[in-house]
């Protein structure tokens, strides 16, 4: 199994990707997607035909093939661990099914204070070794200068799951408890805190070297209402592994406004969403946090014309300046073209390389 | 049919509504609600049972009705025509229904020129002549005090529904469009752009005293692109309408950055949706235009103690000041309990007299 490795970061003694965090001098841009272990791939879709998800998940031996995939054919800058968010709703009592054209469906519900009564974050380690498993197979495999990245949704994303159930296009059952029951809200959220903290200890102790929270449904809270139901918990998680030393990322979808929100987090990285102007961004959060993304993920249908003038456009909002990894701003889709993908790549790097060269 | 009137504006010279946008001084502040003549009122749903939505939208003396049922019952300071966007695709040649627990479905969808080349904007006033029936209709009934709102999709909204043909999670066909053939997105919204400024213009000669676009997929373009496929599209339509003296407020849903975008489009209005703070939306855009919005349409949900805050958290940005239309940030969900809208409207009022009277 052999890992693109570029020569220029060769020799150094930090990866590309830790070194555009810390905001250290880089020769280009580092370059990562997410989703890039997913179904774009012909070897990850002939995989699945054998295994179902989350066969694949628990499995640490497949999940490290998956993870490791789109590293052989793309060279990325940084891996992250195949796995999904809504393991912790799972090993919190839930039943976890993935539907065939359907999105995840969580069962029973949480929408009353019995339904939270028998919850216990404790112990949650035990019922999530798979993960460690994984974490461990994955670096035996990693070149050391692919960091790995661990991840977790944040708890008011995954108490969005875990009170909808599945996708929700009002968020109905979500909004009644936030606008009926806070104190109910607050109570799902300081559970999901502890299991979110318990988690991502244990992937810093099996060695994950970043770790992400995915904050998908942030944007689904007012704003004067996002700090209160979402920020302040994501923050708690930062404290708690400040001591850990590794960059954490939260990514919240939904514009500049959390950007706005999340810049005195402690975040080392936020993550820009697609729909977010990226120069905006800097100008906000860029003197307190490294940023991520921000390409539309479905520019990679798009012409090649087309991809390198985004590509360059995106890339000269750092220009040779270091704090930006350059990313989709939300995953990849599953019927991207292999090619596209390729050229993607090849483009970033080159552009990435020029600008930095021409500092 | 008797519309309820409060005594404070009845010997105003002109409507409440329509000073705020001027931001002359008022005694308290408007409110209307998207989407207030719809499925949430039992008045309507027995209505519809007798009838399709269409035929409510093409039949002069049902749009009308169902345009007054709100104001009988609550009092708004303004009327909103009973219509749908999708009346223009469906002049323009596509075939328009509304399945059952479905959104709309437009046939055949457009996808490349040949598509395109028999559409025309020529004629349009009158295929949608009873647009202007039911404005006239409506205007026999309505009290002089209530302006009536006429409106339209904005061209890049109307050009997704007539890409896509009905709703959609990632906006693929739009995308790819946009990025493999930018041109022929732009032929589509030149097409689009004639047929709205043809439509509006009928509704003003009709006889509406307002006019809002909605552009309800605005923010599915990144920032760097909205102002070449939307917000320049709009402005020619506030262009092409200037000489009529009347406002027009631009509704593009997807938060804090697409207002900075439209600020200068000379809008008298803009909407803000729900996920945007008001209060930064006022600095960004309220000395440049009058705002409207926004509370979260699921705070209707919520318990009386909750609404009420959210309402004084709302109010309370313009205080005493004019300039602020009440509504919410979005339509008004189908299943929202009628006694919460009652309260919501209660407390805007009362709320808002208090902050105007102790200025």
């Amino acid at each position: 199994m052999r890992i693109w490795i570029e020569e220029v970061y060769m020799n150094s003694a930090s990866p590309l990707f830790l070194r555009a965090i810390r905001k250290e001098a880089v020769d280009r841009t580092p370059l990562w997607m997410m989703r890039q272990a997913g179904r774009y791939l012909p070897e990850y879709r002939e995989l699945r035909q054998k295994y179902d998800f989350l066969t694949v998940c628990k499995t640490p031996e497949l999940a490290a093939e998956v993870t490791l995939q789109p590293l052989r054919r793309f060279g990325f800058d940084a891996a992250i661990l195949f796995s999904d968010i809504l393991v912790i709703p799972e090993a919190l009592g839930q039943e976890l099914r993935f539907a065939k054209n359907h999105g995840p469906l969580l069962n029973p519900v949480v929408r009353s204070a019995e339904d939270l009564a028998t919850m216990s974050a404790e112990g949650i380690e035990e019922k999530l070794d798979y993960v460690a498993g994984a974490i461990q197979e994955i670096n035996r495999h990693l070149d050391p200068q692919v960091p790995l990245i661990g991840f977790s949704g944040s708890p008011w994303t995954l108490a969005v799951y875990m009170i909808e159930g599945q996708g929700s296009k009002n968020f109905q059952n979500v909004k009644k408890m936030l606008y009926t029951d806070p104190e109910l809200m607050h109570q799902l959220l300081d559970l999901l805190t502890d299991a979110v903290i318990r988690y991502v200890k244990m992937q810093v102790q099996a060695g994950v070297k970043a770790l992400q929270i995915f904050d998908t449904w942030g944007g689904i809270l007012p704003i004067p209402l996002f700090q209160e139901y979402s920020a302040r918990y994501m923050q708690k998680i930062i404290d708690a592994v400040q001591s850990e030393d590794l960059p954490v990322t939260l990514f919240s979808k939904g514009g500049i406004a959390l950007l706005e929100e999340l810049k005195d987090s402690g975040a080392a990285m936020l993550g820009v969403d697609w729909g977010t102007d990226l120069a905006r961004a800097r100008s906000v959060a860029g003197a307190n946090a490294a940023l991520q993304g921000n390409l539309d993920p479905a520019l990679l249908y798009g012409s090649k014309k087309v991809i390198a003038r985004e590509v360059e456009r995106c890339l000269q909002v750092f220009g040779a300046e270091s704090g930006h990894v350059c990313n989709l701003g939300h995953g990849i889709l599953p019927d991207i073209p292999v090619d596209n993908v390729a050229f993607f790549v090849d483009q970033v790097r080159e552009i990435s390389s020029r600008l930095h060269k021409s500092a």
